[in-house]
């Protein structure tokens, strides 16, 4: 089991945009992504540039499957110019 | 509904101490918190220094008595030299 907490920051007059596209990009993963076992989206209530995928997977292969699938690449593609700064990406394992 | 995402950065020597008392705490929420729906703890493998507990709490009040409680208090005070750096709270509001 992985779990990963994929911190966004995005560019206050994208933030609507980014939205739109995430709330899509959780939708299918969801509905298609073998081996996801929890994938959320959440937003810093003080700080709403701060949008963060809260992700568990099963295994890396289900992790890595995802990450090539073509709606997690459409939306890396369409928020390319979005981020005010890089994405911070932890892949963590569960203790408890 | 509100999502914590607290990372804390714990100094190499103190992670197991650190890990031992995290478990503890998780379990006491868990069994005594009301309004608690999720109180979990995962580590980075990357950088196992780095700590992070994933909260899902009803409302604030519920968040409110949680940090009051005598178990969180307890470590938060048993922990309180272990931080290699502040600690980062992301209080957050779950969008999907």
């Amino acid at each position: 089991m992985i779990q990963i907490i994929a911190n966004n920051y995005i560019k206050a007059d994208k933030v609507d945009e980014f939205l739109k596209l995430a709330v899509g990009l959780v939708e299918e993963t969801r509905a298609k992504d073998a081996g996801c076992i929890r994938y959320e989206l959440v937003q810093d209530m003080k700080n709403p540039q701060i949008l963060t995928m809260l992700e568990e997977w099963e295994d890396q292969e289900s992790l890595k499957s995802h990450m090539s699938s073509p709606h997690f690449i459409k939306i890396t593609t369409a928020t390319a110019d979005f981020a005010e700064k890089t994405a911070e990406v932890h892949v963590c394992k569960k203790i408890i």
